[in-house]
C-alpha cells in the first residue's frame, strides 16, 4: 500500500481509538440486532418483498439534493472523489440507493417492485452521547404502485414486523394519516401557498408538546414562549384555525371507521381532501381484510412525519411500552419508525413520476427501545462452558470434553491462556460462562468430570434464590461420570 | 444538506448508475451469503467465539502500514479527512480493526480474546470483471494465546465452519504449515538474510505452477521463462536447494503423523525448525482430540500463504470440488480462505508483542465457489404466490386469501399494479412465483379459488418431466374450495 520509504518509524505508536461517532458493537448488541433483522426479514419475505443490498457508495449526484462541493465535500455525508474525479458519498439512507437502483434497472424489474433492505447508513454529523455517525436501518418499499392497497400492505407488514421483532400486540401501534387531507382543507380555506402550508404542518407537529392552545396560536398570528421568544404563526384566519384544530383532533377511539367519518365532516368539499379520504378508506378496508385491527393501526390526523418529502399517506410506529434508561428513570421513546408515500425520487433520474411507498426503522434504535422496556431482543446471551486447563499433558482430555459438548450443540472451549486457577475462573465469569468443567488427574483416572455451576452462583449472589429445594437441585459443584456431562450442563443452562 | 440556492436545476437528471466496482446484490446472492454467515456463525459461537463489529472507518494511522498522504489519500483505501483534520479510512480487512479494538480495550477484555466478525471491507483498487471494491469477509481470531492449541481450534473451527456452509467432508480441506520450519532450515543452511528467505518463499509459492524443476531453478541461480524473461533466483547452493525441495515435498498421504516424521528428518538440527515442528505436533494432537481427521486437515509444507505477515503456523482452505463457470467451462477455484499466526499487530499500538492467530474467508467468494460446484447456498430461492387482481371491488377477497397463505408461513402477495392478466402472469413468472391464485366473480360466489401451478409449467417447459403419472398429480390448473388452498399450495411448493 505504501513503499518502504514511507513506512512509519517503528517507534511510532498510534493511539488505539475508534473514530469519533463510530461504535464498537459487542455480542449483546449484535445478538439483539440480528434477532430483530432475522424476525423482520422473515415477515417481509412472507409479504413477497425481495431482498436487495446496494454498495456503500453512491455517486453524489444520485444522492438527492446533495451537490458535491470540493471545498466542503463532507457536508452531511461522507464523500470523496474517485480516481476518475467523480464524487462518491456513503449512503445516508436506503431510499436514495433504491431510487437509483430502480431507475437503473426499471426495464427488467418485476413491477411493482417490492424490496426490503437493511444495512449501515452513514451521516457526517456532530457525534454525541447516543448519537452515532453510522447506524443500521431496515426499509421496505413498493415502487410503481399508486394503489392505496400498497400502503396498506406496508402498514400491515410493519405491524407484523414489529410484533415479530419482540413487540407483541398492544405494545406498539402504527398511526396513519394522509398529507392530502390537511392540504385540501387549507386550499379550500384559501391558505394555499407552500410556505403557509409548511408553517401549518410545523404548528401541527408541535401538538404533543404545546397542546391545542399552543398550536392555535401558531396557526394564527404567532406564539410568545416562556423565554419571551416570539414564533411567527402561519397566519390562518379564525375559521381556518378551527378547521385545522378540528381536523387534527378528529382521531376517534371508536376505530378507523369512526375516525374516517369525523375526517369526512371536516374536509368535506375539498377535492384533494376527498382524494385523501378515499385513499384512507381503501387503506382501512385492505387492513381489515388483512386482519389488522383498530388497536394495531389507527388513523391519527395529527401525525405529520417529515415536512416536504411525503406526498400522500404517512405512517408512524409508536412504542406504547413504558421505558426506563439505564439509571431506571422513565424515558419516552415515542416514534420507532415511519414512512409514507413519495412520488418524486425515481423521477429525479428518469423524469417519470413513479409512485412509491415505504416504511423504515432504525435497528439499533428499536433494539434500544426493546431493552429500555425490559425485553432483551434475542434473549439473554450465554457464554461458553469453559474447561479449565491444569496441565499441558492433559490437553487431549480437555479437547475431547469440549468436542463432546459442541457435538451436543453446547458452546464450549478450553481455556487457552497460561494463567492459574483463579484467573481462569475470572475469565469464565467475564465470558458469562454458565459452568466450568474441571478435569484433574483424579477425574481423568476415574473417568469423571467436576462441574461448577456458575449460573447458580450468580443467582445466589444476586439474592435471586433462597429456596432450599431449588438449592438442593442445583449443587454448586458436582463430580459425575463423563458420559453424564452433556445432561448435567443442559440442566444448568436450561434451569 | 444544502441551502436552497445550491439545489440542482430541476431539469438536471443524473444518470442512474452504481459507482464503479460496487455491486447491487439481489435476493439470490443475499440468500446465499446469509445462509453461509448464519451457518458459520453458529459454529464459531459453539467454539466460544464472541461476535464483534467495529465501525466502517478506522483512523488511518491505525490501519497498519498505511500512511495518509493528502496528495493521494486513496492509495489502496478509501480515505477522507474528518472535521478535526484526522484522516480516516474505510477498513480494508477485519484484522486491523480487531488489533485496534484489542489494544484499546485490553485491560477489560477476557483473555485470551476469542472473537469472530463479518461484514463489508473496502479496497480502493481498479475494478474489473469479478473484481469489486467492496466485499464481505468473515474472520475468527484468538488474541493473547501463544499455545499451538489455539491454532488447532482455529483450524478445527474452519473445517466445521466450511462443512456447515455447504462443503461436506471430502469437498474441502485445510492445509497447515509452519513458517518456522523453512526459516530454521534456511538459517541452518546459512541462508539467513531476510531478502534471501523472501526469495525462497516466493519460489516455493510457485510450486503448483512451475513444478519441482522450475522451483529448483528459482531456488538457485534463476530461471529463464518461455518468453525469454530471466527471474533471478534465491541464490541457494546445491545442498540447501535439495533440502528445501525435500521439505516442500515432505507432505505424506499417510496423514499428519507421517508428514511430521518426514519433516523431522529434513529440518533436524535447526532450533527454529524444531520449535515449528513441536508446534505442529501439538496442533496435530489437539486436532485429533477434537476429532479432526487427516482428510479434513493435513500438513502441507509447500503452503506459503502470504509473505511477510505470518510468524508461525499458516493455514489455507482449499476447495476439492470441480467447478465450472457460467458457460460450463472447468475453472479452478483453489484457495477459499486462509490464516495463520501473527504476533505484531497489537504491538503496533501497545508495544507489547501479543500472540494472535486467525482464519479469514471471503463470503461472496465462498458463495461463488459453492455455486460453481453446483451447490446453491441456502437452497433455491422461491418467489411469493401471486394473487391476480381482476377487480378493485374484490380487493378484500384477494387480501383475505394472501392473509390465509401468510398465516400458514407461505410467501404471498396481491398483484398491486394496474395491468391486465397477461402482464400479471409475466410478473408472477419474473418473481419466480410457484403458483398464481385467481379469484374471479364465479370463484368468489362459489367460495372457491383457481390455482395455476407455475412450477409444473416451468418443469414441463424445461423438459424435466414427461412422466404421465407425475403430470396427472400436478394438474396445471385446478379450482378447489378455498379452505383447501393452503394444502394445495404446499403440495406445489413441496413437490
Amino acid at each position: 500500500m505504501t513503499t518502504d520509504s514511507e513506512q512509519p518509524n517503528t517507534d511510532f505508536r498510534p493511539e488505539a481509538r475508534a473514530p469519533r461517532g463510530f461504535a464498537d458493537k459487542r455480542a449483546r448488541d449484535l445478538r439483539a440486532e440480528r434477532a430483530i433483522l432475522e424476525a423482520v426479514s422473515a415477515v417481509y419475505e412472507r409479504y413477497g418483498f425481495e431482498a436487495l443490498d446496494t454498495g456503500a457508495f453512491e455517486y453524489a449526484d444520485a444522492l438527492g439534493k446533495f451537490l458535491p462541493d470540493s471545498d466542503r465535500p463532507n457536508e452531511g455525508v461522507f464523500a470523496l472523489q474517485d480516481d476518475d474525479d467523480q464524487w462518491m458519498a456513503l449512503r445516508y439512507d436506503l431510499t436514495a440507493p433504491l431510487a437509483r437502483f430502480a431507475a437503473q434497472n426499471w426495464e427488467t424489474l418485476p413491477k411493482p417492485f417490492r424490496r426490503y433492505a437493511f444495512g449501515p447508513v452513514w451521516r457526517n454529523e456532530k457525534p454525541g452521547p447516543g448519537r452515532f455517525r453510522q447506524f443500521i436501518q431496515c426499509d421496505a418499499d413498493t415502487v410503481g404502485s399508486a394503489r392505496p392497497e400498497a400502503d396498506a400492505e406496508i402498514i400491515a407488514m410493519a405491524v407484523e414486523g414489529l410484533e415479530a421483532a419482540g413487540l407483541p400486540r398492544g405494545t406498539a401501534v402504527l398511526k396513519i394519516n394522509n398529507r392530502k387531507l390537511l392540504n385540501g382543507l387549507l386550499t379550500a380555506a384559501g391558505a394555499d401557498s407552500a410556505g403557509q402550508k409548511l408553517a401549518v404542518l410545523r404548528a401541527v407537529d408541535k401538538l404533543d408538546r404545546l397542546g391545542v392552545d399552543g398550536v392555535r396560536l401558531l396557526l394564527g398570528e404567532g406564539r410568545l414562549d416562556e423565554s419571551g421568544d416570539f414564533t411567527k404563526g402561519a397566519g390562518l384566519k379564525g375559521k381556518a384555525v378551527d378547521q385545522v384544530l378540528d381536523f387534527v383532533q378528529a382521531g376517534s377511539t371508536g376505530g378507523r371507521a369512526a375516525t374516517l367519518d369525523n375526517i369526512a365532516r371536516v374536509v368535506a368539499g375539498s377535492a384533494e381532501g376527498d382524494e385523501g379520504l378515499l385513499e384512507l378508506s381503501r387503506i382501512d378496508a385492505a387492513l381489515s381484510s388483512l386482519g389488522i385491527a383498530d388497536d394495531q393501526a389507527f388513523i391519527d390526523p395529527s401525525i405529520v412525519r417529515g415536512l416536504e418529502y411525503y406526498t400522500g399517506a404517512v405512517f408512524e410506529a409508536e412504542l406504547l411500552l413504558s421505558t426506563t434508561d439505564e439509571k431506571g428513570n422513565k424515558v419516552s421513546f415515542g416514534s420507532i419508525g415511519g414512512g409514507g408515500r413519495y412520488d418524486d425520487l425515481v423521477a429525479r433520474f428518469t423524469g417519470n413520476v413513479t409512485p412509491a411507498t415505504g416504511f423504515s426503522f432504525g435497528v439499533s434504535r428499536l433494539a434500544a427501545a426493546l431493552r429500555a422496556a425490559g425485553r432483551e431482543p434475542g434473549g439473554a446471551a450465554r457464554g461458553p462452558v469453559v474447561v479449565i486447563t491444569f496441565d499441558q499433558a492433559h490437553m487431549g482430555e480437555y479437547f475431547s470434553v469440549v468436542g463432546q459438548l459442541r457435538a451436543a450443540g453446547i458452546a464450549a472451549e478450553v481455556y487457552l491462556g497460561t494463567s492459574g486457577m483463579k484467573p481462569q475462573m475470572k475469565y469464565a465469569d467475564r465470558r458469562g460462562a454458565p459452568a466450568v468443567v474441571m478435569l484433574g488427574g483424579d477425574e481423568i483416572a476415574a473417568g469423571t468430570v467436576t462441574i461448577k455451576d456458575l449460573d447458580a452462583g450468580r443467582m445466589a449472589a444476586e439474592g435471586l434464590t433462597d429456596n432450599a429445594a431449588w438449592k438442593a437441585e442445583r449443587p454448586g459443584q458436582q463430580t459425575i461420570p463423563r458420559d453424564q456431562l452433556v445432561d448435567a450442563v443442559r440442566k444448568i443452562i436450561g434451569g
